[in-house]
């Protein structure tokens, strides 16, 4: 179980090229590398194609103004004369430009962090690998849906034959948020997507079903695909040749077969990702809209439930846990909603701001003092005999 | 929505007081208070009552050697002598403790947070809230699962009249950990708090009901418990007097009814906390195991599945939101893992040391060249008329 | 495993008191009794206090019209004259009748089938149970839900061992379709029961919890209420005395604790009764709205879901079946519905009216050939490799 | 609302061929055609390929001994004989036989229901077509599922637009009972279903995905598949030719997609039958395994969940109604269940066979009183002001 000790001698010094204040994914890149502030420390950034504005958000999120550069060139260029230089760059642009950055900053000396999908073609990504390798460097890709430990427990139990020989493997990743073609022209994060130039060959393929193609892999490192046939539609039509809908099916070289369904029209759904693995003894499914929650079905018994943290899991899905048993994910983010409000609470009353403390929701002294009164009260209630108090 | 951007000037200087290695704890006090890295930053610590163990583990989560002390009488003292000296301290000691410590620090012109439940007597909380004001400084407590949005949607919607009057307000906080006497003696996360010395007049009561209470209370703001019965019993024997399950009902001065069952003796449940009001019109029922969703039930229609980060909720709701929409709580913990696994390799390949490289899985290189070669064989499939294509 | 085949030499001659066109709950009399056509015929009826009504609806389910009674001490006295006179009888009128007429077919020499609740007071019900005695007659009771087969699966599990000591009981049987006080005075099913000379001492109470309270009997023969409290309100006001909402907690005589929640404002609740028994290993939970489920939670272990008619279940419990694995409960409605269609069918065809003919929605010769299409154009094209074809 | 009131003047005079005791079918069809006594009338039968057994079986079920048949040319040609002869036949025999047995039916002036997969080829199912518009009779054929009512209501709400224009059809009837080879050639009622001679040209495609498939054209009578794609296996090889898992991928004239997932070796499988329609504004989805709910999913909007016999459903909806608000699919069975106990109580009681009465499990007199003293001691608490009291 991880509890934000240090994994490694020190944390790593990291920047980013993009991941500003108008798209959200940024924030997911910061959310992950500074949980614990043990594995980086953001100390540089070209967040934004707009220098002013991603100059002033990167003092707002506490770089110093001095390393916030306007363009990924300036940056590695200016950071490699530094002896407290960047090591570690991440990468969240939109996708025509990922190839000419990871180039740029593995000839710059970085390990580089990139989102998906990597880039247009396998040439690239080839070139890209071998001159990671000429150049010792790390490069990763941010399947940030893939860090789920149950994803985990699934290998573990395939491995371990626990389902049999995996038959089919059903995939799926469709929401419905562009059902219609509003944003389509205006959403700066919506709008490269779906324009061939900016997007790739793809739109949901590989916006989308890169992600689920991923973790598949993960929980089935022995299979591979041996053949597909794909059928996609743009059934809003501004966005051919860009499909905003998908079936595949797969044919893998142990003769297990699969589907692929993404869809950013599947209208009203919102569990998105689904992963379910038959094998010939029992299976195995998955959502990531429940993601504590893990199906294990054993043909002829009756199904289980596994739950995220429980000391029947695998080793190493144990090894990732950070919130422990009964703790449901979800619940880091309501401490830290909790700590800001802590934290405007003392700014304000340092500044006299009562205005805004009367106005602020959040467990104060008072809370805690009812706390300690329903308990006072239910115990006077409970050593008289259960008997009916007044509140006091 | 929240996106790390600073919220006051500059990051508040915090320290803790317990919360080390040996329990789980202090590790969420750390995630809330340092998400972002704009709202605290911790300098300093008294992680553990055992000094050696405290200094090890302070070290690891990356506060410098001279700012962890043996015990907070000696951090409040010596940080007061800093011109940074710390401004916030948590309290994530046994609850015996609490008052003593939330006293010193309060004298020691500290803000304070503190765990739940506060004290053991509304004496105690009366006068550290009278000292608190004398003192011009905050008290805050971690009801930790609080700051989840969808409550202040539950708050919003009952403001406005959306279930009409409250009537029943059922709640529930119940687990089956403590179903056996195991850990009673030996777990020390769990020896304290079946001694009334330690954990003071109550066990569930204190430890468990009193986040759910504290949550019904935020979520109904204008109702107030007029009368109560508390049922208790302490199933496993050696408990007693402490309880390991109690029923409460309670009469609110509205003419609503409550009940309250708490319990860490429900043997399997993991659906920890229900929370439910029932109005005249309608209901609203919210799972803390199910943080991203909560029901909406009006009387005579379809009911409703309202998720966190849609457009349709209250403003004060969305507020809160830190994922966006699809991305279900949990998501952060993943990209957590994969960011820590990024961060472990980069250290390994500096180090040359490619048995852990080996051993690694994470989305590297390969994993994003399989997702691009994943998009061109479906393109290319697609394109060709939904063909079957070799996997190339 | 249930197939229709009779269980007794020959078909009870069954009649009716109450049950006729303007309620709901006589038709689910019909439907039990009738199911096989093998354990009860039913052959005459005093099915309404409206003597015309009450014969034309008899006349329409299928009775001989000099069969039809205009009240029970009618029908009682004229069958008895018959030597193919009835030898049970179900009485399914309002509350305040049920004695009277339950004393009356006694001595008349039936075996009696009543609604509940039975009476008013355990007097009457004392009196009765040893009327029945030296008439030697059976009396029946229709709680309707306690013949889900599940529910002796939790008798068997918890005889067995499977959960450990009971040690908590948690009943709850709410809905809100009585949220407002609509029909409360014209809806006739509705009015007596609010009504305190017809319904008795109580709503709710008697017309849900007795059901809910027998179920958990049945589950648990083995323990008895000692104690119990109970708190009861009237939400809508003009239903007191009688309450539409109550919670009972219970002692049992073997130290186990039992709260009761019934209501019928709760609104917008769908998921009426609920039934979890807490052991001291593991719990078992069961509700009613989704019958063809049972979870059993051993602590520490993945959550189980037993479903309906698997193999795995007790023999009691399967020896109760009647549709078979994978076939969930509801099927049979939906043959009754398609069945009863292909009945309509038929007699327009044999009256040549094409009008109904037209307009009549069932699988017929054009949907079983559209069925042969659909299997020869897959095979045809899997056969080919799984290539497109046209749809012939 | 259906209340067992005839909607034809007689009930119709009904055989069967097949459908005895060695399978489950047969049950299933007397269940739906028996269930009120107002539409059908079982007068005769050749239910098993045994006589002997098939006769004692048909006498069981309360059929006239001289009106069982040794086989269906026997049962056609001497009921014709008869003034009070049989008018419909159902025939419930493997799919080999169908034809033989549908087209000798029709030529004895008979009308005919059938089990799926009607026939072998469309061409015999044209012929029989033919056979019975001249013959002037009805066919039907018993998909099974398709008479639950909220199918109507996807139906209905589609045809109002309730979801735009249809986009994605989603299709799966799969279970994994036949994950294993265990039964292919023991089991009567599977093994003839792996034979090509008798099961014709597929395994599930035929067995299971008929049925979700005519469903599927139940609610969408406006769309055609214009052509498909299928991929069959055999992961039992025993069964090749025949599959046992199948994909298929459809274009519809309309420019819709859909894809359908058949297979009886998807282990653990217990949800067998999903229908999601997706439209350009909504979503519908339903599940055979929780027929009472149905998911409404408008973009954008919280997710709706109907409940059958709710009033906001459609009239088509409601008219196939039988239970009632509230009550569960499945209750009718429970019903059954007790009411055959009553009847089995009653025939032991009137047999002086006091052992079987000792062991039967049922809501007798005692239950009644019990029920009455729950009640009263409930008040007795309450109206003392919700206080402890003994239960008396």
């Amino acid at each position: 179980m991880l509890n934000g000790e240090r994994k490694i001698s020190r944390p790593l010094r990291w920047a980013m090229v993009g991941g500003g204040r108008t798209g959200q994914v940024g924030y997911k890149h910061r959310t992950g590398a500074l949980r614990d502030n043990t594995a980086f420390e953001l100390v540089a950034g070209a967040f934004d194609i707009d220098f002013e504005r991603g100059r002033d958000f990167g003092v707002n999120i506490g770089v110093l103004k001095d390393r916030l550069y306007p363009d990924y060139e300036t940056m590695f260029a200016e950071e490699a004369r530094r002896e407290d230089g960047i090591e570690v760059v991440s990468i969240a642009t939109p996708n025509a430009t990922h190839f000419e950055i990871c180039k740029a900053a593995l000839e710059a000396g970085l390990h580089v962090i990139c989102e998906k999908p990597l880039f247009f073609t396998t040439e690239e990504a080839q070139f890209v690998k071998e001159l990671a390798e000429e150049k010792e460097k790390i490069v990763g890709v941010t399947y940030g849906f893939s860090g789920h430990q149950l994803l985990l427990q699934m290998r573990a139990m395939i491995e371990q034959g626990k389902i049999g020989d995996v038959r089919v493997v059903d995939l799926q990743y469709t929401h419905g948020f562009n059902a219609a073609d509003e944003g389509d022209k205006s959403n700066s994060a919506q709008k490269w997507r779906v324009d061939p130039k900016v997007a790739g060959p793809s739109f949901v393929l590989g916006d989308l079903s890169t992600h689920t193609y991923y973790m598949s892999q993960l929980i089935l490192p022995h299979m591979k695909v041996k053949k597909l046939l794909c059928d996609r539609q743009s059934f809003v039509g501004s966005r051919a040749p860009l499909e905003d809908n998908a079936h595949v099916i797969m044919h893998y070289d142990n003769g297990a077969v699969g589907t692929m369904w993404t869809s950013s029209i599947n209208a009203g759904c919102m569990d998105a990702q689904r992963i379910r693995i038959v094998g010939s003894k029992a299976s195995l499914e998955w959502w990531d809209s429940k993601p504590n929650e893990l199906r294990y079905e054993i043909q002829g018994e009756p199904a289980q439930t596994l739950v995220r943290a429980m000391p029947y899991l695998d080793e190493n899905c144990q090894a990732d846990e950070r919130l422990g048993a009964l703790h449901a994910e979800g619940l880091s983010e309501s401490w830290a909603n909790i700590y800001l409000k802590f934290a405007m609470a003392v700014d304000a009353k340092e500044r006299g701001d009562e205005e805004t403390l009367r106005h602020l929701v959040y467990p104060d002294i008072d809370a805690g003092l009812e706390g300690v009164r329903w308990v006072e009260n239910c115990v006077r209630s409970a050593d008289n005999g259960a008997v009916w108090v007044d509140f006091e």
